[in-house]
């Protein structure tokens, strides 16, 4: 009779589903049925090591899969009431490249096998070779857990038979934030760590600083935000970094952070007006004194750890190795217009041109001796080009220069990311998430090439955007590229990935995340009418 | 020498604070200093009597009074270390007319008195009538507390002396939201509760169906959300509202259930078409059938209990004792496009409007027989005036329709409600808050009408607002209805409270919070330039 049952259960695994409609990003491999089988909310969970950031997954994956709470009986006994997590390697540090990949099965046992022992369960799989691929297995599982308001009961898509076998395609998947335009609250940024964990991205691109603000309270150099915030509340304690860090690390997101220099530096100025050349024409920094860089030492010493502490120091505020110096937009007409500056770069022959690649180079060199790997924007390397340091990453957001594209880049044989200028910034809202679906960073690059880019994200910039706003400005467009970083290159047809992209949306906004409609005219537009969340 | 130290503050009390800037909505009376004091983040708390719910708001005020941490060291000795909260009626249901007044004194003790015994140390004092208004003494104090980001430390506003008297001046301050329009998931409400709590709204008025859905699923009734809902996702289990309304609880927020009858009631027929007079043709509700009411019976069962239950009734889903049974642009066409309607009319002798009239008032019954307070909108009081029966809350939303303004519906000795469209209609993006603190309930009612006006609140419906924008729709301007309900009517000012409610709109967003800029032209409109949020 249990035999019969079996066979039944492998024959209709034969249908296998067309596609898993409410996964997103989708995965490397599905093996799926097309139905469905009871889940049991109180599920027994085996975690091989058990670990409290595992833990915390688990409470997050119950949570969200089991968001209506439990029966109100009995589970099913034909229910899945297992869950067994194996991590390989538990010790995994969340660095760049680290192993993100997992396995994820679900089955019932056959029966025949060991015979006895409460054998012939149903149980959910997941093989990972870090936690942080654990993590994943456990967002893309809740994704296929669905509610029956009528019966109150669970059930997982997939069945009889899932067998999702998963990584991510670029290593290096990132949202950037600008509290520097408007200061960011740690609750929101919070916020937008965990829907990043959602789409699986995993890396917070923080652009901390810029001409308009220093909100980063740092021991080092006080004054920065003291005088550089846009008020005594807007700012960031060493502790809500902190805080933060750990927030995202136990999401396997990592904090990437950005000084942006020379330019984008006026702020720097209103607390050391020394490192600028003048109060009126502050940015960028100035090259010509030793305070702009004993400034910059101090700066890393705290962030990084102090120099020969080997990897992340001592003391170091943030565990990342990655650091971004920015190195956009520099126009050195203030240098040009600064006596002492001029002395200083005649004294040298250098143009103001040159001054700006020592500038970068200097800077890089100080990170570098603290174990930090740079990255900066393309500027650096249209500047600078093959002389940068090999270990140097290139963010390109200017797809339009020839003197620094993708190709340009990995061609020279440096690393890059990739984030377009408007197709993957945030902030031009009339680019809607097809068009970000749409750009695939290794267009026009062979495969060597292709291994060079890291990854990229989506550019959250500030001007226009504030706690009000930015949950709706990033999503759902920042779920496009988050599939476009994460599965396969061929998937990239826009009708097909329609609908599972509404259901992802239906899903941020269950889970309290402020998606704006699909098919919004401009970004973060509010509904034209009533209407369910996949129709907007 | 310790004589001296206090006669000296108690000089420096005499310089009492013009107005405490971080307050919102502002209390009934206030005396404080214009210093601060240290305040230790670990402060001891004694709480008498202790509860669950207590402990749960003094870790909300811990979490928002030192959100940036513990200090680095030990708190400074002459810190404010302890933290007494008193509650004289400890098990005082949370209804209507609770009493939410409490006393707030900080002051350091003077010397002398019993001598010895640890005496001298700075302590706070709140007491409270009941819990609810502990709760809001707790917020209260937690928006007097700031960060020094130089130093590590906090420190308490109004100081040397500080002693805050404070009652609410109306009863009912609620937020309505409409989760019939769109869909608001639960943890989306939940937050506008969190931040409700902050403004000290005590009423979540749940808009639960219209026309366009019916997304609550009951027991009674499964195919209301089966068939009624806008999809398989976007509805609301009973574990979904006793969760939501247990969180309100916890924050001192009732939850007001809406069920909008016999208008505004299409969804209804999706599941149940016997109830309406048509499947092209759907509302009113026909009140030709004994169908629609044993329906409404059924509802009504489930959420308030079975009839002669007495009070809460057993069973009942909601503890609150107001229902609203809406009663609001009630179009009768489609009776009169009904032949069986038609007939029930003639054979009764009744107009269409004669028919809305019982209809109304057989809903009232149906939910006065359960344990029911109705509120129902001011089309009603139109239709009905003095024949509503005596304990019926009219809603007034048509300022304009003098039929059925607070002036007539007081003069009747009814009890009222304002939520006067447009200046306290959330959805009207060209009302700013200057627009919404200027409305007066009482204006040109005698002090007996001004009695029965019980609060109001703001209305934010969801046509154009879902969890993208709901948010940011609904703050700061709420706030600006908050302290209007709130505080004493000699308060309004609006140049006066412009830094205060700028103040607060910082205070949500660090909260995390999306509350839009102050100074918008159009409600929810993006931040226009970089910069701090009180200059937005």
């Amino acid at each position: 009779m249990r035999r019969t049952v079996v066979r039944l259960a492998w024959l209709a695994a034969a249908c296998t589903a067309e596609e898993l409609t409410t996964l997103w990003p989708y995965p490397a491999s599905v093996h799926a049925g097309d139905g469905t089988h009871p889940i049991c909310p109180g599920l027994r969970a085996r975690l091989e090591p058990a670990s409290r950031d595992l833990e915390r997954a688990l409470g997050r994956f119950r949570a969200h899969a089991f968001a209506h709470g439990p029966h109100g009986g009995e589970c099913d006994a034909r229910a899945i009431a297992e869950l067994r997590v194996r991590v390989r390697n538990a010790r995994a540090e969340l660095q760049a490249g680290v192993d993100e990949s997992y396995e994820l099965k679900a089955s019932c046992a056959a029966a025949g096998g060991g015979g006895g022992g409460g054998g012939g369960g149903c149980a959910i799989d997941v093989d990972a070779a870090t936690q942080f691929g654990a993590f994943h297995a456990l967002t893309t599982l809740a994704q296929l857990v669905s509610y029956d308001f009528a019966s109150g009961a669970y059930a997982l898509a997939g069945m009889p038979l899932l067998r999702v076998r998963d990584a991510p395609r670029f290593a290096h998947r990132e949202l950037l934030v600008d509290s520097a335009r408007h200061w960011l609250a740690p609750a929101a940024l919070g916020a937008l760590v965990d829907a990043m964990a959602m789409a699986k991205l995993n890396v917070l691109h923080w652009h901390l600083s810029d001409s308009t603000s220093f909100p980063l309270c740092l021991r080092a150099a006080p004054a920065l935000c003291a005088a550089g915030a846009f008020s005594a509340r807007e700012r960031y304690a060493r502790a809500d970094v902190a805080r933060l860090v750990a927030h995202a690390a136990q999401r396997g997101v990592r904090v990437l952070a950005e000084l942006d220099v020379p330019g984008h530096a006026a702020s720097w100025c209103r607390g050391y007006p020394r490192v600028c050349p003048a109060a009126d024409c502050a940015e960028p920094l100035n090259p010509a004194r030793a305070d702009t860089f004993a400034l910059l030492e101090a700066l890393l010493d705290e962030l990084l750890g102090a120099p020969a502490g080997g990897g992340a120091s001592r003391g170091a505020l943030l565990p990342e190795r990655l650091l971004h110096l920015g190195g956009d937009e520099v126009d050195t007409r203030c240098w040009e217009a600064s006596d002492e500056i001029i002395a200083w770069l005649r004294a040298r022959g250098l143009s103001a041109a040159d001054a700006y690649g020592r500038f970068v180079l200097r800077a890089h060199e100080l990170a570098a001796a603290r174990g930090a790997v740079v990255v900066g924007w393309d500027e650096i390397f249209e500047a600078l080009g093959g002389t940068l340091p090999r270990s140097t990453i290139v963010q390109v957001w200017r797809p339009w220069s020839r003197a620094s594209s993708l190709a340009n880049v990995t061609a020279a044989g440096l690393r890059a990311l990739s984030s377009p200028d408007p197709a993957w910034y945030l902030d031009s809202l009339d680019v809607n998430w097809t068009a970000a679906y749409a750009h695939e960073p290794c267009d026009g690059l062979s495969a060597a090439q292709c291994a060079r880019v890291v990854g990229g994200g989506g550019a959250m910039w500030g001007e226009r955007a504030d706690g009000s706003d930015v949950e709706a400005t990033v999503w759902p467009r920042l779920a496009a590229i988050a599939e476009r970083l994460w599965s396969p290159r061929a998937r990239s047809e826009t009708a097909r990935a329609e609908p599972r992209l509404r259901a992802f949306r239906c899903l941020l906004l269950a889970r309290g995340v402020a998606a704006a409609p699909v098919g919004n005219a401009r970004a973060r537009d509010a509904p034209r009418a009533p209407g369910g969340c996949a129709e907007q």
